[in-house]
C-alpha cells in the first residue's frame, strides 16, 4: 500500500462514531474519511450536512468500496463482533470501539478471524493515548515507581441514563464503562489474577428495572501480588470524574482529573475551577491520537498500540467481574497459551 | 463533683501516651493531669523531666489515689480490656484509647463494666475531632449531600514497622490502624451490613514473618445500601496519607490530606509543597479536643461523642475484616438488641 | 521577676483587643491577665461576662494596679503613642498593637520613652508568628531562594469600611493596612530604600467623602536592589486574601492564603473550598504566639521578636508611602545612626 | 479570492517562525504553506528536511511569488517595519509577529500602509487565542466580574539571554516580553492612561554590560480609574510563568499558570507536578489558532482580532514604559483621533 492515504470507512456516526467522523474529516496524516454508513437515515443526514464523504446505510457497501482499506466500527457494542468478521472476510482492517465483544467467545473469534485474514486490529482504549496517563506510564516503564503496591482508580459518570435502552443495560457499567479500567490496570500494572466486584443500584430506576446496577466497586489482585480498587458510578453528580493513583516502593503517582480550564472565578459565594461533564471534555485529545497510531500501524504493518489479545483481555475481565457480582464470589483467571494464543479460564472462589 | 477541676489519671506515657501527657499538662479546662504511671521506669523519667506530675510505675497506684478521678488508657491495646476493667471496678471513669479490645468479648465486658459502675466512658477516635471531618459531618448531617452513595477512604503510613513487635503484628493494620477507617465509616455513613477484606504483604519482612498483611483493602455495603472502600497500607513512602471521599446524590465531600504549609518552594527541579509524615502531623489538633470533649462529658455526666458502643462496633467491624481476610469470604453483620446493648452476630457468605 | 507570673493590663477589649483578652484568658504561659481598661463600660461589660478580671474605665486605674506588670495596648491608633507614653513612665513593660504611631517623630519618642525607662517594647505584627511566614522566613536564612529578586504580597480585605471613622480614615489603607506588609517586606528582604504608591478610591463613597483611596499599589525598591510590589484594597468582595511571594535566584517561596478547611464540596454547580473571609481567619493562631514571645521576652530580659525599632521603620515607610500618594513622587529613604538609634530623612524624586 | 486556499508566505523560520512553520505545514484550514524564507541557509535546510515546501534566502522572492497572497513576518523585532512596508506594497496580507514596530513612528507608518494597501494586517499576541484568557475576556465581557477594579500579572522566564544579542538587549524586557502583558491589558480591562516602569538589573551580566534591566515592574493606571501591575523577570528560575488576575467588584478570575501535565509524582524527598519552562510549554495551543483566525479574516475580509490599532497601542505602552524607566517618572498618555487614526502623545508627571 506504500505511503498512499489508506482509505477509511466509518461504522456508526452516533455518539463516539461523530466523535471519530470529525477527527477523520479534519484529517489524520495518511487517511482520509472514504465512506460512512450508519442504519439512521437521519444521523447520516447530520454528518452530510458536516461533511463532504459518501454514505450508506448498509455496511455491506462500505465493505464493498474498494476505497475503503480499513473500517471504524463505532456501532453499538453488541454488533461488534459480526461487522470484526464481516471486515476481516472482506480483508479489511479494523479499528473497533470497545468493547471488542460482550461475550469471551465472540472476542476470541473476532482475534482469529483478523489473524487469519491478515489484517491489522486494534482497539478503542483512548486513555492509553492520553498524555498524562502516557506519563504515567513512562514513568512506571521507566522503575520511577520502584516496585508496584497499589492501583487505585476511580471513573464516574454524571448522570444516569434516562432508560435501560440507552446504557445497553446488560453491560452496562462493567462491559461498557468499567473495560476502560481494568484495561488502564493492565497496562499499568500488570495481569490480573482475582477479580471481586460489588454492585448496588442506587439511583437509577430504569436500570433497576432490568435488574442492574449503576455503582460498583471491583478488587483487583494482580499477578504480582499488589491488589487494586476501581469505583464506577452512573450518577457522580458533580462532573465527569476519572482519577488513577498507582502506590509504588518509591514513588507513588496521581493522573487528577483536570478542571476544565486554568481560571478560577472568585466570588462573594463561591469559587472554584470549572469540571468537566463528560469524558469528552476528559478525552477529547486522545481520539485523534489512538486513529493517528491505527493508521500509522496499517502503513508499517506494525504493532497496534492497543491489541485484539488487549481487547479479548478486557472482554475477559469485564465477564469476570459480571460474575463476581452475579455470584457474589472472588473470580479467579488462569491464562494458558493454546497454538500461541492467550486463552483464559475462570473460577469462582 | 461540680466544677471543681477533675483529676485525670494517665496510664501509659509513651508514644500516644506522651501526646495525652504533654496536653493535659498544657491544660485542659475542668481537669488537671493528677498523676501518671506507667511499667518502664525510663518513660517515667523523661515524662518527669518535662512536667511536675506524680508518677508511679503500677497502675493499681493510679487507681488508689484519690485525686484521679478519670483515667486516660493509653497502655497497648492487648491490655486495654483488663486496664478498663480495674478502672471501673475503682469507680473512675475512663477514656480509652482505640482500639477498646482486641476480640468482640472484652469489648462488650467493658461496657458492661462501664455501666454497672455507672462511669463514663469513652473511646479514642481522634478523627471526629478533627475539624475537617467535623465540618464534613455537619455537611452530610444538614442534608448538603442529598442520598450518600459511596465512601472511599485512605489511610496510608510511610514507612512499615521495623519488627513484628512494634506493630502488634497480630493486629496491626486492621485492629490498629483500619479501626479509625471504619468508625468513620460508620461515624459519616451509617451501619455496617458487609464487610470483605482484600490483604497481601509486599513490603514488610518481619510482618510476612508472622503472617500478616502490610496491605489492605476493605469494601463495605452499608445498611442504607451504599457501598465504600478503606485502603490501608503501612509503606506509602511518600508521607502519611488520610483522606476520604463521601459521594452523595446532590453533592460530594473530599476530606484532603493537608499539607504541612501553606508554603510552595519551588525551584529549578521540583516545587510543591511538603507533605505530612506522620499521623500526628494531620491530626495533633484532635488530640487536646476529644480530651477536652471527655472532661466536659464527665463534668456534665452527659454522653460522651465516642461511646463504649462505638468502640464495641468499630471492634466487631475490625474483626469481621480480619476474619473475611482469613478466610476469603465476606462477613455478613447483624445487630440486634438484647437487654438495652447492641450485640452482634456474623456470617461468612 | 523570677519565673512568677506576669500581670498583664490589657488596654482597649474591643475588636483586635477583643482576642487578645480571650488568648490572655485561655492561657499565655508566665502571664496572668490582671486587668484590662476600656472606655466604653458596654464592651467592659461584654468582657467581664466571658471572664473573670477586674476592669477600669480609666487607663490610668491599669497603670496603677501594682498587679500590672506589662501593658497591652489595642485602643485605636491614634491614641498608640500617648498610651505608650504613660505605660513606660510608670514603668511597665508594654506590647503595643501596630501601629506604633502615625507620625514618625510619635514612634520616636515612643522607643526613646521605652529606653529611658529601660522596659521591654513590642510591635504587634502578627504576621511573623504565623507558622507559613515563619517557615518562609527560616527557608531564606537558609540561603534556600539564594539572592533575592523580587518580593510581591498582597493583602486585600473583602468589604470597605460602612463608614470614615470605622476606618480611621486618614491612615486606613496605609498605615493600618500595609504597615502588615512594610513590615513583612523588611523582615523577609532586607531594608527598603525607595518606595512609590499608586492610589484610587474605587468601591467606597465614606472614604471618597474623606479624599481617602481604597486600592492601593505600592513599589519597593530593597537596598539589595531587588523590587518588589504590594497591593491592598478594601474591597477585594470574595474573601480576605493575603499572598506572598519571595523570587530569589536559587528558588522562590509562594505562601499562598489558606482555605478554611480541607473540605472540599462538589455539586452539580460549584465546587471548591470555603474561603477565609477575614483577618481572624487567616491569623488567628498567631495571636497567641506573638504574646507569648512577648512575654517571654520580659521574663528573660531578652530581644523581643519585633523591635520598638521594627515598629518605627513600619511607621517610616507607611508615611513615606503616603508622602508618595499625595505627591505622585517616588520616596527615597535614608538612615543613618544616631546616637545609637536609627533616624530617617525622606527626599521626594 | 473566494474560497480557495490562501498562500501563505513565511519570512523567518528560527525560533517562533519554526513554530509558525510546523503549525502551517500541519494545516491551517482555507491556507497551505506556499514559500518560506531566511537570511539563514542552515535555518532553511532545517526547515526544508521536515516540510516539503519552495524556499528562498531573499524576502523580496516570497512577495514576487504569485501563490503568496499573504506573509506571516515572524523575523527579529528591528526588521518588521520594513518587512510590513514591503508586504503591504506587494499587496500581501500581513500577520506580523509582535512587537509590531521597536518606535511608534514605525508602527503607525505600518499601519498607515496596510490601510492605503486595502491588505489585511494583524499582530501576534498568542494570548488572545489561548482558551482560558478567552474564558477569562468572555466572563469579564458577560459583566460577572462587575467593575474592574485590579489587573495583577506577571510573565516570567526561567533563564536570562546568554548574550546581550540574543535578546535583543535595547529592547527586550518592554518591547519584547512586556508587550504581551500590556496588550492582555487594554483586552481585559480597557485603555490605559498612566504607565509607570521599575527596573533592575540582577542576574544577567550581558545584560547589564548594555544598559539593560532582567527585572521590571510596570504599575499601569487605566481610563476606568482601576490600577493594575505588571511584573516581568528574565530570571525566574523555577520555569516559565504567566499568571493573571482580575479583580471586579461582583467576582474576581485567576487565570493560572498550568502544570505541564496533569500527574503528579510523590516521592519520599518531593511532590508535585511539573512545570512549564518555556512560553511554549504554555501557549503551544495558541499559535494555530491566531493563524486560523487571521486565514479566515482574510477569506471574509472581516476585522481580525487583534488589529494594527492594537499592535500600534502596545508599541505606545512599551514604548512609555521604557521612558518611565529611563526618566523615573510615570508617563501620562493621551489619545486621539486623527483622521480616523487614534494618535498618542504622551507627558512624563
Amino acid at each position: 500500500m506504500g505511503s498512499r492515504a489508506i482509505g477509511i470507512g466509518l461504522a456508526g456516526v452516533g455518539g463516539i462514531g461523530h466523535v471519530h467522523a470529525a477527527n477523520l474529516a479534519a484529517g489524520v496524516p495518511g487517511a482520509r474519511l472514504a465512506r460512512v454508513a450508519d442504519s439512521s437515515a437521519s444521523a447520516l443526514r447530520r454528518i452530510g450536512q458536516l461533511y463532504e464523504v459518501p454514505s450508506s446505510r448498509f455496511y455491506g457497501d462500505l465493505l464493498d468500496d474498494p476505497r475503503v482499506d480499513a473500517v471504524v466500527i463505532a456501532t453499538p457494542p453488541a454488533t461488534h463482533p459480526e461487522m470484526v468478521q464481516l471486515a476481516t472476510a472482506a480483508g479489511k482492517h479494523v479499528f473497533c470501539e470497545k468493547p471488542l465483544a460482550l461475550d469471551i467467545e465472540s472476542a476470541e473469534a473476532g482475534l482469529s478471524a483478523a489473524k487469519r485474514a491478515g489484517v491489522v486490529l486494534q482497539v478503542g482504549f483512548h486513555r492509553r493515548f492520553d498524555a498524562d496517563y502516557m506519563l504515567a506510564k513512562s514513568l512506571i516503564a521507566r522503575g520511577e515507581l520502584g516496585r508496584i503496591y497499589g492501583f487505585f482508580d476511580s471513573m464516574r459518570d454524571m448522570e444516569p441514563p434516562l432508560s435501560a435502552e440507552m446504557s445497553g443495560a446488560q453491560q452496562a457499567l462493567l462491559h461498557d464503562a468499567a473495560c476502560h479500567d481494568l484495561d488502564a490496570a493492565r497496562w499499568l500494572v500488570g495481569e490480573v489474577d482475582e477479580i471481586t466486584t460489588f454492585g448496588a443500584n442506587l439511583a437509577s430506576e430504569p436500570l433497576r428495572a432490568v435488574g442492574q446496577v449503576d455503582h460498583a466497586i471491583t478488587v483487583l489482585r494482580f499477578e504480582n501480588g499488589s491488589l487494586g480498587t476501581i469505583d464506577n458510578t452512573l450518577a457522580s453528580g458533580y462532573g465527569f470524574d476519572c482519577k488513577c493513583e498507582i502506590v509504588g516502593s518509591e514513588g507513588t503517582v496521581r493522573i487528577d482529573n483536570p478542571y476544565l480550564s486554568n481560571v478560577e472565578l472568585l466570588t462573594r459565594r463561591t469559587s472554584g475551577f470549572e469540571r468537566t461533564r463528560t469524558f469528552l471534555d476528559r478525552f477529547e485529545h486522545a481520539y485523534p491520537r489512538e486513529l493517528e497510531s491505527f493508521v500509522d500501524a496499517v502503513h508499517r504493518r506494525a504493532e497496534v498500540a492497543v491489541s485484539g489479545e488487549d481487547g479479548l483481555a478486557a472482554v475477559v475481565l469485564a465477564t469476570a467481574a459480571q460474575r463476581s457480582l452475579e455470584t457474589n464470589r472472588s473470580v479467579r483467571l488462569r491464562r494458558r497459551l493454546c497454538e500461541g494464543q492467550v486463552r483464559y479460564a475462570m473460577d469462582e472462589q
